[in-house]
């Protein structure tokens, strides 16, 4: 199962390079990452990796399973011209994107994520999503794409260990609670600071845009909208660090 | 207090894209920041501004205090010059770095930093701590020039009203240990999940690199060693989310 490729001009390496585009991912239902952490963490989930990219002067760890997946031997200089990074490692991955699946029932702790737009932020959101032991996490539209690799990196690798929806976050409010599931805002007006909450272990947390807070309309639907207090002069807090402090206080001790 | 600069080879200016570089910044003591939220959140502080810096195409909005300021206008081409983002907003300032001042004897609040490198997780961290009341932040030796322009933007302004330090840290958490201070240090191995603490408001919280967490040598100095429980996959949290979490925690509710 290992080919070669040795023309920047071939037409997977073309196809490669697409990925970098919202547009090229969308239509194929693939992204790529990149670096040995990312691969690696892909490689664990199954079903998870399509292809697997080696530069020529770069070698597979003989700790990684790879059974099953087609490796593809590629000259140092296609490598250099897939990659987004000024020094790639040598290692990378043709991925497929997580199928949008039913709402699952039995979910207790959900993120709701509207229009959040720098990638770095996404990214960081969803690794500590997954370190609070968030079962669900659900980008609104509205978003930076998911699988655009500067979100990819940030996330460490949680984008693989984490069941992640896309939607419309105003249709997936009544149904979680429905569920039971209390859902909480987070709005600088109008809301109650976050200690006054008594942790139960279940929630769904909805946090939004960087400059303008989670919109109004979202904000009507909820059982309450928290805040987190700002003892000194800042204005407020990066959106994944407010995340981090919210997550890890409605999910209780 | 007005004068204008139109050449690009003016001596002042070459100087203004020089402090985007340490070496300058450490020579003068100065530093450049730019758009304005920053520019403004800088002419709050007394005596931070030395001289603020218009493009001609540009305003100074009518509610700043620029009274004691010097102005200096300049073409657009000489602003584009001198600014590190791309679509400059017309506006900047020079500012006075921080003096180094004795260590305040009656602060409740300390954040220690101990080598971290990512200018945006730096910057982050400083917005974090001023929003959770900290009163004094230490940036260890190791750590990224906090002058850099990438910090200061993460900062949103913090870095304007924080009583911020530089130095061996080392020599500090003696020195606050001797004022009453528990230092709690911040290690994955041979620590206590924070929520065994009972936050008493007052505490200096030690946090570290983002890959290699904090030094031995530092984590030796300590009271306690705390780590946040992960419940997914993830390995660690991003540096700032666990700053976050840990000050909101330690401040008390």
């Amino acid at each position: 199962m290992v080919k070669r490729i040795d023309s920047v001009k071939n037409p997977q390496v073309k196809m490669w390079k697409k990925l970098h585009t919202k547009k090229e991912r969308d239509k194929t239902g693939l992204f790529l990452v990149e670096g040995y952490h990312l691969v690696e963490e892909a490689l664990r989930t199954k079903q998870m990796v399509k292809e697997l990219i080696v530069s020529e002067d770069a070698d597979i760890p003989s700790s990684w399973n790879v059974d099953n997946v087609s490796i593809i031997v590629v000259s140092s200089e296609i490598m250099k011209a897939i990659s987004d990074t000024e020094t790639p490692q040598g290692i990378a991955a043709v991925c497929y994107q997580q199928q949008a699946e039913e709402l699952p029932t039995n979910v207790n702790k959900v993120l709701l994520i509207d229009a959040v737009q720098d990638p770095g932020n996404l990214g960081t959101m969803l690794r500590t999503a997954d370190a609070a032991g968030v079962e669900l996490v659900v980008v609104g539209t509205g978003s930076v794409d998911l699988y655009n690799s500067k979100v990819i990196r940030a996330t460490q690798g949680a984008i693989f260990h984490l069941p992640i929806m896309k939607g419309e976050l105003k249709n997936f409010i009544p149904v979680l609670k429905e569920q039971g599931l209390p859902i909480y805002g987070t709005s600088l007006e109008n809301g109650r600071p976050y200690m006054e909450i008594q942790p139960a272990g279940s929630f769904a947390l909805l946090v939004g845009n960087e400059g303008n807070g989670v919109q109004e309309q979202l904000l009507a639907q909820t059982n309450e909208n928290l805040y987190i207090p700002i003892y000194g002069k800042s204005e407020s807090l990066n959106v994944a660090v407010a995340t981090g402090i919210l997550l890890y206080y409605l999910r209780g001790m």
